[in-house]
């Protein structure tokens, strides 16, 4: 990823590669097989890295489907995409019927309620309208049980009014190839989507594709991997890393040995050190968990993070690094070529899905495209 | 705290009583000597509650003086406050200078190459620009060390642009009452703000402020106390709640004995249970670690937060609260008066500052005000 310096008034910037994230779009739909197509997740605010820019490019190379989690989420998308099917995650009920049907998004039928609060709007209208279904296979979060699935679709009232285009799981374990979940989702969806026929069926989502083309279906699911996140952990990432998080020094200080740094003092210098501190902290999507845990990065060399992450502010153990290098100014990589997501949520206890989806609205965000 | 019902509409539910918070801040005002002025600390939106409605109700009642983090944060503010002081924490640079004075910021002089940056412009303009001063006394975070302010005070060229309107210096471990830190840093800080006649001077932040008079000064920065963190950390919260957050019940199941529920499979029923899945997750701030640890509140009644929490969903056992109190639609409290963010950091492994500062832009945010 090559870019311009961001702009020296922002404290932090976020810059996202579109081309990459396109690429990891082709790249998975090279692994389906034929008649099996990519949709994308662009759920919140496309995992913290933009609905809309993403969804806009990822259109421009080919993708007809793209899924929300909330009406609001569908109405925004809408005003950027004209013509794509946009599938709403949470569903419907008789309070956001109107706006769905109002912006052409298709919800999600979680659940007896939402499909009946749906086939009751359509039946006002005296019309038929789109939706997708949700069956759950062992998530125990969404979806109805497959029996209900199969009782609702047969009855009449139903199907007159509400015209299924996709039918769907979710896999609880796919994280994990080897759990015998996996398996039994794909025992029990398979002849759930066989019965639907003629409506396409989906069960994987980003990691769900790497189990293998028995999870594939007619569509598959994609969030995380679009963004670089490694759908196939402990192994090496087939994925192109999509964005960049640069953090700007506003301070270098020499502290003597025994000092402490931060609130609680929690951070405590063993011998002469040389700090710098960033404009940005857990507002800003550097988690607190972070604290003494964590590291930047400057140009090769892993910068520690030292004492606890403030709400605005953090501040690195620079020592290492040449005082040319790192002045006021300066920026510290925190997510970028020397240290991905992956590796920054393992250090803060959690996964590459709630870095991306917590970066704070104070970000600067910059958008690479060779589309212009 | 008394509230319509939640727009069915929406997911989750943020509901702020701005005359909580002024009740707040008339609190601390209230245990101040004469001669000392609370302030305001409205950066990060507002600690996420929202800066701006939190700061025109808290100016209208008499409070002067705020302080943002970032140069964007006070431009913003400005445009619903047109008299108060408002003072930019992280300061400025030569890139930020035009923007704070076209917006009649107050930058926070953090470094001596901030205060050159400041005294340039001044200089460019053939004008004297207000400022406040910050001097280090044990967080090596941001500020100057306490001889180079001393000596920057002395220099003509500095005394002649620029106006200090303000000397600060902030405590590490206010949150710890007997640290020693805490008088070590007064210890450094009294003859510093003493030697700058006729300036305003300030130590505490919310906790500092429950140190003890010695420790007030001209003005205290409460920022986490008016939003209802308790400044006390381990007695009894002298501030009221000012936030209600409110997550909407999506779907209610039963499972039986033995079944999992959610990602990785974490949570595995011992007894038939039943479950509600509501439309909020880690993108909404329900912090990933409240998987299998947080709680919701349903009436008087502690519903446990069970499974990994998603993006986008969370779920809760309900198995103890009556059918007919929890059916879709309904709302589970996480923060509200069964439960104090205080409680739900805890259990979350964070602080109170974390919870508020990353509530997610889904949310729907309501203001509660008799000024209306």
């Amino acid at each position: 990823m090559t870019a311009d310096a961001p702009d020296p008034h922002e404290g932090a910037t976020l810059t996202v590669d579109l081309d990459a994230i396109v690429g990891n779009w082709r790249r998975l739909q090279d692994r389906l097989a034929s008649g099996c197509r990519a949709a994308a997740v662009v759920k919140a605010d496309g995992y913290g890295l933009g609905a809309l820019p993403v969804a806009a490019a990822l259109a421009g190379a080919g993708c007809q489907r793209f899924f929300v989690a909330t009406a609001d989420e569908g109405v925004a998308l809408r005003g950027g995409l004209s013509a794509a099917e946009i599938i709403v995650l949470n569903g419907v009920d008789a309070g956001t019927a109107p706006l769905l049907h109002g912006h052409r998004l298709t919800p999600m039928l979680n659940s007896l309620e939402q499909a009946t609060a749906w086939r009751d709007y359509a039946t006002g209208l005296d019309s038929a309208l789109p939706a997708a279904l949700h069956i759950d296979t062992g998530m125990a979060r969404l979806g109805l049980a497959p029996g209900e699935a199969i009782t609702l679709t047969d009855r009449v009232d139903f199907r007159r009014r509400v015209t299924l285009t996709l039918v769907i799981s979710h896999l609880a374990c796919a994280d994990q190839p080897d759990h015998p979940l996996n398996r039994q989702q794909l025992l029990l969806f398979a002849p759930l989507a066989a019965a639907f026929a003629g409506v396409e069926s989906s069960l994987a989502a980003s990691m769900g594709i790497f189990l293998g083309p028995e999870f594939h279906f007619h569509c598959v699911r994609p969030g995380a991997a679009l963004y670089g996140i490694n759908p196939t952990p402990g192994r090496e990432n087939p994925m192109a890393a999509v964005a960049r998080l640069q953090l700007r020094v506003l301070q270098v200080r020499e502290i003597d040995a025994g000092f402490t740094v931060g609130y609680g003092a929690t951070f405590r210098a063993a011998g002469k050190a040389r700090l710098a501190t960033v404009g940005a902290g857990y507002a800003d999507g550097l988690l607190r968990s972070l604290g003494n845990r964590g590291h930047g990065t400057v140009g090769d060399k892993l910068v520690p993070l030292v004492g606890s992450v403030s709400m605005d502010l953090a501040v690195f153990d620079v020592s290492g690094v040449a005082s040319s290098d790192i002045q006021p100014g300066a920026m510290i990589d925190l997510i970028g070529p020397r240290q991905s997501v992956d590796q920054l949520a393992h250090d803060a206890g959690t996964i590459g899905y709630e870095i991306f989806s917590r970066l704070g609205p104070r970000l600067a965000r910059r958008y690479l495209s060779s589309a212009a």
